[in-house]
């Protein structure tokens, strides 16, 4: 592909040779001759100049002439639509396996592709150009939407929801029993039945091993346009806005929420009955224990205001010294008041 | 299903019109006419008042008007077999499905249900009523006990035992080895064996993606009623005591041990050699680095009583102030020591 | 098995009766009579006294008289090879299993053991020797080396290349998707192509449940010899150093490298973009904010100098004393200023 064809459909101003042949997108640190690149600031220029790439994007307002360039308002966003244009995803097949298990009252869209050795129990539904890759099991009732990706060894549980444009990386689990338990008189402990479901809203994708668990009563819910991670937790009735980020290995506790927007960085705790703000950010490994306003910043365990966090971090290492110093004081205070 | 049937079930007094037509269970917010709710104290009165609910349970001293209640010293328990008065869980066909795998050799015990894609390995043995729900695996020799549901993506080990009525959610494992090594002179590892297996006892339940090693030598065991949540990471040579909480994401290392009826809450890790007590309790996010004492409840990393520990917090955030006062005690020092 | 034939296959000194018949292996406390144990140091020496076991292996300088011993430079060691005289692991049968799927271009070695269930993709090749256990995948275009072992569950996504002698075990996940987004002016999340690799080289281990994400560009590098535990994340473009060792729950941002032979302890997070140096540790639950030099040992969430640390933490409990302390020093200040 010749680099005037690509800042084409990229939209781009170029400069410098548009003839230059480009044959694949590269990191600055591993590109070769044919490789695209990009930069998003100027700190990145001497990594480029150091790389063999043939072109690179960089922002709109600098300059560059060792290679030729594309000039782009977002350079990482321009880059990305070049990565796609050299890395298409490779569509199944569509079509149900023979070695597939296909209840014969599912309903299945239009082009889905079910791959061998996957599972689709009594009375599931399909969406329209969905893959069910091999491996993957949708309980009995479930609903999977429209253009969907469920990779192998994921379990969307009897009766849970799960919207369009849905990624489901392997091993998620969706509905599987919220952890509730009345404890009785003799010790043990009577299983709150878990009735509920899980609906994951649009253009959620979801990380690999990630358990969202269905709700005692009512619903557990993944709002459109949110990003969960690998190893994620979350728990029975938890509410999760739109286009909020839960980094790796987060748990959310029972019946909170997560405002939209809202980033939980990775290892994050959330009690039970907390809420988030939207548009909040909680730092990583963080414990939230208590509800978290709008916009707010915390870290810490349990949560602060990062600021009051940061005062404090900066000095405990001091505490010996607080220590010392006291002693100190004391000793002297004692020789004035002796006289 | 009428009111008066429903209490005459739970063995509970009414107070109102018994005639009531009862068609679901619902949360106090998302009830509609025809659902029974609950509260468990008067605090969610107000709730209640405004939910559209057309029955209650309510705790035995209370009374209400507005709508029939049954009065019960436990309304949440009550409430519990209400729920499954309505929701009775769809029971599996019993049999082997054609495409299931199932070595010749296994013990299938009587109306047990094996659904497709499953496997049961060479010398494994299933009890009775037993559910292997698709995709999950009992390796060879693996034993499996009577009425337990073993969930997709399931794996039990070779040679691992599991009890009866245990519950196994998606992605459990059972009996993976034991991380254990030495490091030899050249800085490479050298494996050691794990030989023993994994123990898990009856009326155990085990949240979707908890893994449970199996031990070097020995066994590892989770005793009778202990409940774990997702993604609990429990060691090679592990004792998980009697009705013991692991709630989600808590890891355990290699030989330690929790006591029956301890609690431990999100995030905990506990190293290595360790014993948790009898009716402990450790709060979420704790590093457990040392025995905790029956009874105890501990908090922090590293872990302290929690007493200690809450006095502690409430304070650090005053560390900015503890050095702006010491060095302004020291001025005032320095100025009464020069005269 | 004769101890004089054990002494000699394990190369050590042998005191005792050589005739003696040895059955098994197993630890201190749970041996019986026919059974070999260890100990490392003469702090065990209690447990051996009261020990059922036929006969033992001691330290090189250790005498010791009530039964038979081996003596060996390292016990542990020598042990761990008489174990595995007793526990052979029972091969797979080489073969595919009919209820295999397998793509007809997949490339196939010598004495390959495929189980039932399992699915090797389009192009996917499995080296001499390696075992896929029941229900594994191997996406298209995946390569494994030889001497492999694969457990149920196990998900290589496409792309991924796995060397030789890598034990993955139940429910690992390499090569999914990294987590990166772009966020856009309207809140919602470009996602950023995860068009990279993962490579883990010869002689890994993997534990159950861990997810290794594939790079966006470039790869993601698990290196000769690195010992990884359960329900680990390690997130895109990651480098994981040779010998590395990462307990239990440990989750790595993007872009950071661990150094060879460093250690991270259990439920450690490590921030994106870090370096930890060769033969760093890292202690359980600390968080990793900055650049770990080669060797240091650290902890605490953000991470300090260990020493450092343990100061701090030794005095941390002692705040509400120093408060009070302030709070009386400040009293008699004033009682001298006024006179």
């Amino acid at each position: 592909m010749k680099l005037k064809n690509i800042a084409e459909i990229l939209d781009c101003l170029l400069e410098g040779d548009g003839e230059t042949e480009i044959t694949g997108v590269a990191s600055l640190e591993t590109a070769r001759k044919g490789d695209l690149v990009y930069i998003s600031g100027s700190k990145h220029r001497p990594a480029l100049d150091s790389s063999s790439a043939s072109a690179a994007v960089i922002p709109e307002g600098e300059h560059y002439e060792r290679i030729p360039v594309i000039r782009a308002a977002h350079p990482h966003l321009a880059f990305i639509r070049a990565v796609e244009l050299f890395h298409e995803t490779p569509r199944s097949q569509p079509g149900i396996h023979p070695l597939a298990c296909v209840a014969g009252d599912a309903r299945i869209g239009r082009d889905v592709s079910i791959e061998p050795l996957s599972y689709v129990g009594a009375g599931a539904s399909i969406g329209d150009r969905t893959i069910i890759r091999a491996l993957a099991a949708i309980y009995p009732g479930a609903e999977i939407g429209d253009d969907c990706v469920i990779h192998s060894h994921v379990a969307v549980r009897e009766g849970c929801i799960v919207g369009d444009r849905v990624v489901l990386h392997n091993g998620v689990v969706v509905g599987a029993d919220g952890f509730g338990y009345i404890r009785l008189e003799d010790g043990t402990h009577r299983k709150i039945p878990q009735m509920g479901r899980v609906v994951i809203e649009d253009d959620v994708e979801i990380g690999a091993g990630a358990a969202i668990d269905r709700a005692a009563l009512d619903e557990t819910r993944v709002r459109r346009g949110a990003k969960i991670d690998n190893l994620v937790q979350v728990a029975h009735n938890v509410d999760i806005g739109e286009n909020a980020i839960l980094v790796a290995q987060v748990g959310i506790a029972g019946s909170s929420s997560v405002g939209r927007n809202a980033i939980l960085s990775g290892q994050v705790g959330v009690a039970d009955h907390v809420r988030i703000g939207d548009n909040a950010i909680v730092a990583a490994k963080s414990g939230i224990t208590k509800d978290v306003p709008d916009g707010a910043f915390v870290a810490g365990i349990p949560h602060q205001d990062i600021r009051v966090w940061r005062k404090m971090w900066v000095l405990l290492p001091q505490i010996p010294e607080i220590v010392k110093d006291l002693k100190q004081l004391k000793a002297r205070l004692d020789a004035i008041e002796k006289g």
